[in-house]
């Protein structure tokens, strides 16, 4: 069974491309592919779409029927062993009497962990996981992260000229990353759970922070809806007023307060949560571990910031973050310029974050940079 | 003639591939490399290695001998029509009594331009130019924009963090780049003319600016000598003493300064330029454009820039500098380290220097950008 076929890869490989499918409405559940392969014919393909709907497996036994006797699946992820909002997928597919089960990998959720291939194996169904193991990982980074250490995934996103700069010292700013780079953040933001700002932007950009769909029309993934992030605001200061534009929809808000919160009248969409805070050199600062900590209780497991270099750089600082991305646009703003992140406490090399490239490609005019960072 | 074939683009790339062996020898002549061939057998293959000796079609024609009659010669460059140091080359391929002659590029030479080609002509050889004419000009940036527009082609080489950062506060610098990409950097040096580089680097790094052969050594090209380039130190308060490294090993050092020159005793090898100023926001400042015309005056084309912040922002501010070579290592210092570029005279995005990226490519851990920027 450890040996795959070429065969085996070109399914898989299928199965993979379907679980893309739910890039923007799975989470906070796995994004999972299906494939179900009868004597050398596809007979069902599925994928997860969205919580509360069926999973992968389930949808492509519902194409393949009577099909799927004696046939072959391909699953980017261990199939469930356990009764959640829908029946163990394991006991779906021994009900349908397949032969052999191949995963991408082992469900890292505890509640799962190997039952679902030990379940299989028990009735006498053939079973392995680890084909094209990375490349199903790296679908559900969140998932994964939550399951395996208790805490998100933490994408950070910045934008800034070659010389790391976001804004003159006037602060003009405007059109710094190209109208491409700036659909591409659509995309980060519409497959993430929640998304992290700071009350500057949200006051002075006066920034929605949501995911606008006819920024993603020209991609490959079927959006019959929007699932929005929710928004997640850092405002220390409590700064925030009812008529900001990230308001307007009425979609939830999570505004994280330092202090008591005030009692201002908020609409029942906005929650306002006190943090603890921090000492730091300037201050007392909240404490933004648990910030994530309480988005992780709450299943949030995909998070994106797109703040300012301060917000930003508290967390890079704080050892918070997996993932930056970086969008570079191809200029030099000069030293009087703004700089990308805020780090106060980084005062030696020894210091500075170090980081390890993922992958670098070009967006429109500018450079997306993605690296990885040593926690 | 127009029509190539499958065939000619492979003599051509050839002929190409042979050129770049004199990456660090030829300049300030060009580039060039030649491939003889007859009734589909190479018979004759060369390349120019230096200045004063023999061009890419004679050394091809050596090889060649009577096989040169009857065949069909590629050549990177239109061969010369001129008595220079050597008898031109159009001469010598008309008495081989080659029949056809490809040439990737028409000389920019206005001593030759087309007349090689015509004489070519005159004589009965077929003649083209024009195939891979791209990958030929990229070959000699330096010779071609000194013969087009009378004045050398400018690379800046700058390394940063990813948020364009070169220093701690403290002055804390060293390997924020990787060891490959300090390697990289020999090989930018071996292949310029002339290395400008500004008093500060030369006394705070007591930076020799040489190229170091050693380091160069896991690359293909043939390296009988190092061809250093000259040393260019721009030091408009006259801070250089002898006794820097720069002066050690006796090469020669060409000096810029801003005021006369002082009557201090300095060793035949270096050579002193008192500069015209132009007036800046911070006062009277050398004009360096008057350093790139008196190295276009030596013949000297292809310049690269290594310097701090100041002297490589005051070329960038001036629209003096053709391409950016920009290392970025993946780590991230903070606002408070040192800026990559100043430019004081860039207040709105519209002075802001406009990019276009060329190439982009990992270099050990490390980012190597290329780009041209806009004059």
């Amino acid at each position: 069974m450890r040996e795959y076929s070429s065969q085996d890869y070109h399914y898989m490989t299928r199965a993979i491309a379907l679980a893309k499918r739910g890039l923007y409405t799975t989470s906070p559940n796995p994004r999972v592919g299906c494939v179900i392969v009868n004597n050398g014919e596809v007979v069902g393909e599925g994928y997860h779409r969205k919580a509360g709907e069926g999973h992968a497996e389930v949808n492509a036994l519902a194409q393949a029927k009577a099909l799927a006797k004696g046939a072959t699946v391909y699953v980017t992820l261990e199939p469930c062993s356990h009764y959640g909002r829908t029946p163990p997928c394991a006991k779906a597919l021994i009900d349908a009497q397949v032969s052999k089960v191949i995963c991408a990998m082992v469900d890292p959720n505890p509640t799962v962990a190997g039952n679902g291939i030990a379940m299989l194996k028990t009735a006498g169904i053939a079973c392995s996981a680890g084909l094209l193991g990375d490349e199903a990982k790296a679908l559900n980074p969140g998932f994964i992260t939550l399951m395996e250490q208790k805490r998100p995934y933490v994408r950070c996103k910045l934008a800034a000229s070659l010389d790391g700069k976001t804004a003159m010292a006037s602060g003009e700013s405007q059109w710094i990353t190209s109208e491409n780079s700036r659909q591409d953040v659509q995309r980060l933001r519409a497959q993430s759970c929640a998304i992290i700002t700071g009350a500057d932007s949200v006051i002075t950009d006066n920034a929605r922070m949501s995911v606008r769909k006819e920024q993603l029309a020209d991609n490959d993934y079927p959006l019959p809806e929007i699932r929005q992030p929710i928004r997640i605001v850092i405002d220390s200061q409590q700064r925030l007023t009812p008529d900001l534009a990230i308001f307007s929809d009425k979609a939830p808000v999570l505004v994280f307060t330092k202090g008591p919160v005030n009692k201002v009248q908020w609409p029942d969409f906005v929650e306002h949560i006190e943090c603890p805070t921090v000492e730091s050199q300037s201050g007392h600062k909240i404490d933004l571990a648990f910030v994530l900590d309480t988005l992780a209780a709450r299943g949030l497991n995909d998070i994106l910031i797109e703040a300012g270099a301060t917000l930003c750089g508290a967390f890079i600082e704080r050892h918070l973050v997996d993932e930056l991305v970086l969008y570079q646009a191809p200029m030099l703003l000069g030293n009087e310029a703004k700089s990308l992140v805020n780090m106060p406490s980084v005062t030696t090399l020894a210091q500075a974050s170090k980081l390890t490239f993922k992958d670098v490609r070009q967006v429109g005019n500018d450079l997306r940079l993605t690296l990885s960072i040593e926690k």
